[in-house]
């Protein structure tokens, strides 16, 4: 697609009149562009159902991430940085267009994500990272995971990257019914039930391992897959080091089933769910190694973060939120508060940030800090005067959707629930009077304060009626059938 | 009292046929004793009631804690260590003698602890570390809270220390019950409600601040008590860098009432408990900054831990326990794991350890570094083989005591709950089976594993059994009534 295509020009302006006080603006007017040769590089790399409490630095107690922590040394560990959605495919459409994903149709109350046999997928409309930096004359890659549509017009190729190698969709697809069933003794069981979970069989798993449009492997071993996916990352890295480039490093692990290479398999004491974190520690490491070794770490900027919370249902092969509350497929905060940390030598001032961030801003950050000019259809706020101005977020209120209903909103400390599960399959609570829980003093949300603050609530229902008149019915791509 | 004084003599004996595998005579041949002018000094900083989750570096996403942060980094995070009470009184007891508080009569199942009415207090003949090192030469002194007795022969002045400045318990005792009840309207409130606990008036607890002996100030601000001890334990540290010391410096925040000075309240952006460590870290850094201009840091070991875990009851009042569950009162894991970093800089190589330790082993720990011989009726072991060899832990074993009775042991990474309870004032739960999590794996104790592996729950059983026959019955100091 081109840049001048907006399906939604008037969002902006919708949101200009909401109560919300900060400057949307701001992007346009308080940002230093770079131009010609000083276009950053940017990484972003995508850990998949990662909590928030798995990092060391984030006080996971036997989980080791030493790579991540000297990157949070270095860099800005942020920890009120959220996913577009507690779910794969909708936080994935999000963190790639800065576009909440309801608006692009990559998001869906019936259906969580994208399946194997999903004929829909990212609208070739909706406009990209790697396409607005490929404007800028960017090499873009991608190696991971997808799951933004797995027919060949979905796929990253044909969405601005000019390379990809990864698997379309998550590791636990293309279930082999016939193993799966040997593998729990013929016993009948619940998707998410069995004993081949914990078992390290890849052919259970039917799924393709691509290179741009064509399957080069099916059921590859996982075990291998966050080598090989670094190793790859590594060497466009080297490639391309001359041209600004963009990298987007989407890792399958630590979703089920938990696979680690020999080098780590066993080696963690926090089980296999640890030794996987600990995988994707070193690839981080070796990816900012990389750079420090092709002399251009001071022109790449890092992104780490995840997709959405832990995959407690699947237990100890699922992480931790930490001191939240929630979990991936659930609004509360662990559902969708993410282990975020960003990495510039020289350009990012070392941190500890409390600002408000999200995926959704990744695209107009980048963007401008590219050169290029950043849509005015978009949902997300340039965060780079945060990287070394000391200046607060622009960014005051996060939307929490659950498919295409809004379960939740933040707005400075304050949240809103108006509706809530718990767990994963929690039924559906409705809150009359919305709960409200201030983030800033209780994180965990354990003490509703809706009672003392109904003006607050009233402030913040009327930013979600604002909001709600911005959302234009779009074809369902979850949902839909046709191709 | 003198140092050949023991009352359990047997005690090592015993644990030694135990099925612990670990070599408890270790801190005999293991360790090199310092000698003469090379005895370092010794800083102990406890906080009182704070939290697992409570500094950013464990994770806390508001809660700004750099001093802290920087003396991890400097140091050694703990993520694995205890007290020996997840209540005040014993663990303070455990702390200073290296033994168990049920075996000096300081832990209670009747009463939680002393109280101002209490005649109890810690047992002359007990050794403290104050008292050890006193033969060693140190100068001694303690600045905080007591809370082991506030008779004038149960002070910390008759326990070894040369000067004490502070108060004899916690600083909600003493109430005024008359401003209380005016505080709160007439109203009849149970003893943890009211809205006194979120006013700033320091006169509805008429607690003694005292220099020795001598109460010099009733009802004192108790805005000013971390700055007040701060002050004093930086005049100590000037006073006597040329000898070695022993400086244990006991905050009575952050338990509740909060109260922090005017340069921190309302600074923090979490709320009065934010406020709260937040002066707390401040401290922290003009202790270690008063080591470095005096230049003695590198001749000084400073240990920062907690008393028990956070007090939930008192909601935003009281902290986190992050990922663990579990909370002051109770012997789940957020009950007694602390918020531990370990510092002395050339001395302690700068890692996050995950070995297991506890305020029982401090006395061994430093009574050794300080030359001195290391009593046998302890159940502590030395832990300077972790701060620079890094050598594993001779500690394999936590016994969660709840007053007199043993709820839980963890021996390695297994876990067995007898008893359990949750908040504050749960009910006591009996595990007919015992309730067995693997910690490294599960560190959040959420999935029982007692099914799978009876022979875990039969060796800990075994320990148990073995331990409960060196426990010799003593007059109860908590429950006591007869001067």
């Amino acid at each position: 697609m081109k840049l001048q295509i907006f399906k939604h020009p008037f969002v902006i302006l919708a949101l200009a009149s909401s109560i919300v006080t900060c400057d949307i603006t701001l992007a346009k007017s308080h940002n230093v562009k770079t131009t010609g040769s000083d276009k950053p590089n940017v990484i972003i790399i995508f850990a998949d159902d990662m909590g928030y409490g798995d990092m060391s630095n984030a006080g996971h107690p036997t989980i080791k991430t030493p790579n991540l922590d000297q990157m949070a040394a270095e860099g800005q560990k942020w920890t009120n940085f959220y996913s577009a959605a507690s779910i794969c495919t909708p936080s994935r459409a999000g963190l790639l267009t800065g576009r909440l994903p309801i608006r692009s149709g990559m998001a869906s109350s019936q259906k969580w994500v994208l399946f194997e046999d999903s004929p829909g997928g990212l609208p070739q409309e909706e406009l990209t990272i790697a396409e607005a930096l490929k404007e800028q004359g960017y090499q873009t890659a991608m190696v991971g995971k997808w799951h933004l549509g797995h027919l060949s017009h979905h796929l990253p190729t044909n969405h601005g990257f000019d390379s990809w190698f990864g698997i379309p969709y998550s590791n636990d697809m293309d279930r082999n019914e016939e193993l799966v069933t040997q593998a729990n003794n013929g016993k009948e069981i619940k998707w998410y039930e069995g004993t081949h979970w914990s078992q390290t069989n890849s052919e259970h798993w039917n799924v393709p391992l691509m290179e741009g449009e064509a399957i080069i492997e099916r059921a590859p071993d996982q075990s291998q897959l966050t080598k090989k996916y670094t190793k790859r990352a590594m060497k466009f890295i080297k490639e391309n080091k001359e041209k600004p480039f963009f990298l987007y490093l989407a890792h399958n692990m630590p979703h089920v089933p938990l696979f680690a290479s020999p080098q780590f398999k066993g080696k963690s004491t926090a089980g296999i769910y640890g030794d996987v974190i600990e995988e994707i520690d070193w690839s981080v490491g070796e990816i900012l190694k990389t750079l420090k070794e092709q002399g251009i770490a001071e022109n790449t900027l890092v992104i780490f973060t995840s997709d959405n919370g832990p995959w407690k249902l699947f237990k100890t092969h699922g992480g931790s939120s930490g001191m939240l509350t929630g979990q991936k497929g659930n609004t509360y905060e662990g559902g969708m508060r993410e282990p975020t940390v960003m990495w510039w030598p020289g350009k990012i001032k070392p941190a500890i940030v409390h600002e408000i961030g999200s995926t959704l801003d990744l695209l107009p950050t980048i963007v401008n800090l590219a050169g290029g000019d950043v849509p005015n259809n978009l949902d997300g706020y340039d965060l780079a005067p945060i990287f070394n101005k000391g200046q607060g977020s622009q960014r005051n209120e996060i939307i929490y959707y659950r498919g295409t209903e809004i379960y939740a909103i933040r707005m400075g400390a304050y949240k809103a629930h108006f509706f809530s599960k718990h767990g994963f399959f929690g039924e559906k609570i409705v809150h009359a009077t919305p709960l409200l829980f201030d983030l800033n003093v209780d994180p965990g949300e354990h003490y509703n304060i809706s009672v003392d603050h109904p003006e607050i609530i009233e402030q913040i229902l009327a930013f979600k009626t604002t909001h709600e008149k911005t959302i234009v019915p779009v074809v369902n791509q979850l949902e839909r059938t046709n191709k």
